[in-house]
C-alpha cells in the first residue's frame, strides 16, 4: 500500500477532461481496450522499476515505487484473467502516440530528468484513473464495470504517490511550474482521438 | 505462486558448487552482501518483467513470470527492511562480472535469444538459491540465518520455473544441450573469487 493517499483530494493534475468521443470508442471496443489495459499495467510496473533502478539511493522513492510496481503487477494479473475469461489472447498492440509524446518531454539532465519522470508518471496515472472511472460509469456489462470500479480505488493512490514524491525531492513551486507545462502537453496529446481504441487514445 | 515446483527435485543446473572462499568472504561482509542482495532482487524482478514485455503473446511465460516478478519485489522489500534494521543506507554497488558475463552468452537472434534468456535466468536463480542456502547455514547471526532460510523456500521455485518454461517452448534435447554449455560458462565465471563481496562474487 502506498501511504500517501491523504494528499489526493487536493491534487488536480489534468487540465482537460476526456472527450465523450473516447468513451464511445472505448465502449464499442471493450476487448481491445482491455488488452491495451493489460499492456498499460505491465508498462506501469516497468516505469516504477526503472525509476527504482535509476535512483537506488532515494529511500522514499524506492519504498513508494516498490509498492506501486507490486500493485501494477497484481492489476496486470487481474486484467489478464478478464482477457482469459473473454477468450481474448494476449498479443502485442501498437501503442498510441500518447506515451512517447509524454516521454519526449522528459529532460535528459538531472535533476530535471527525475522531476519530469515523476510528473509524467503522475499524469499518466491520473489520466488512467479518470478513464477507468469513465469505463466504470459507462460500461454496459455490470461485472466488468464493477471490476473497473474496484481497480480505481487503488489506482487513485498512484498519481498521488508520484506527485508526493515529486514534492519530496523538489520544492513545491518548481513542481507546480513544471506540472503546468507537462499537463498542458498531456491534454494537447489527447485533443485528437487516436483512430485505434486504446486506454490513452 | 509459481505452479511448477513439482519439477524441481530433478533439476541439477549447476556444474560446480560454490567454493568455501566465497562463504568466508560473504560472512565477513554481511552488510555488503545484503545490500548487493537487495540489488539482485530488484534486477531479478526487472529480468522477469523484460521477458514478459519481449514475449507478450506467450501466455504461460507471462503468467509464470508475473508471479516471479511479484515474489522478487516482495523479497526486495524484505531485504530492504533488513538493511534499514542494520542501518545500512541504500546505495549503488558496482556489479561483479558474473551477470554481464552470462548475458553476453545470450544469442541475439530468435529463437536462441528466448532459450538463452530463460536458461541464463535459471542459472542465476539456481546459483542464488545455492548461495542463500550457504548463508543460511553459515551466518553467525541466528535471525539473519533464519531470514535466508525463509527466502530459500520460495527462491527454490524460481529456477525450476525458468527451466520448465525453457522446456515448454523448446524440446528437451535442445534445452539440455544449451544448458550444458551455459552452465559450464556459469561455473567458469565463478572460478576466481571477485575481490568485492557480492552474492555472485
Amino acid at each position: 500500500m502506498v501511504a500517501v493517499s491523504a494528499a489526493q483530494p487536493r491534487i488536480q493534475l489534468l487540465q482537460t477532461p476526456t472527450a465523450p468521443a473516447w468513451v464511445e470508442q472505448a465502449i464499442a471496443h471493450l476487448d481491445t481496450v482491455l488488452l491495451d489495459h493489460s499492456h498499460c499495467e505491465r508498462k506501469a510496473a516497468g516505469v516504477a522499476l526503472n525509476l527504482m533502478c535509476r535512483y537506488p539511493s532515494s529511500e522514499k522513492l524506492v519504498r513508494a515505487l516498490t509498492a506501486i510496481a507490486q500493485e501494477e503487477l497484481s492489476h496486470f494479473e487481474l486484467v489478464n484473467q478478464w482477457l482469459e475469461r473473454r477468450q481474448v489472447s494476449l498479443r502485442p498492440l501498437p501503442a498510441p502516440p500518447y506515451g512517447t509524446g509524454l516521454s519526449k518531454q522528459i529532460r535528459r539532465e538531472e535533476p530535471g530528468r527525475m522531476l519530469d519522470s515523476l510528473l509524467v508518471a503522475a499524469l499518466i496515472e491520473a489520466r488512467s484513473h479518470e478513464r477507468l472511472g469513465l469505463l466504470a460509469a459507462h460500461c454496459p456489462e455490470p461485472e466488468l464495470a464493477q471490476f473497473y470500479r474496484n481497480l480505481m480505488a487503488s489506482e487513485a493512490r498512484h498519481y498521488g504517490a508520484y506527485w508526493v514524491l515529486a514534492t519530496t525531492y523538489f520544492d513545491r513551486e518548481t513542481v507546480n511550474a513544471r506540472l503546468a507545462e507537462l499537463s498542458a502537453v498531456e491534454s494537447t496529446l489527447l485533443l485528437t482521438l487516436h483512430p485505434e481504441p486504446r486506454v490513452h487514445s
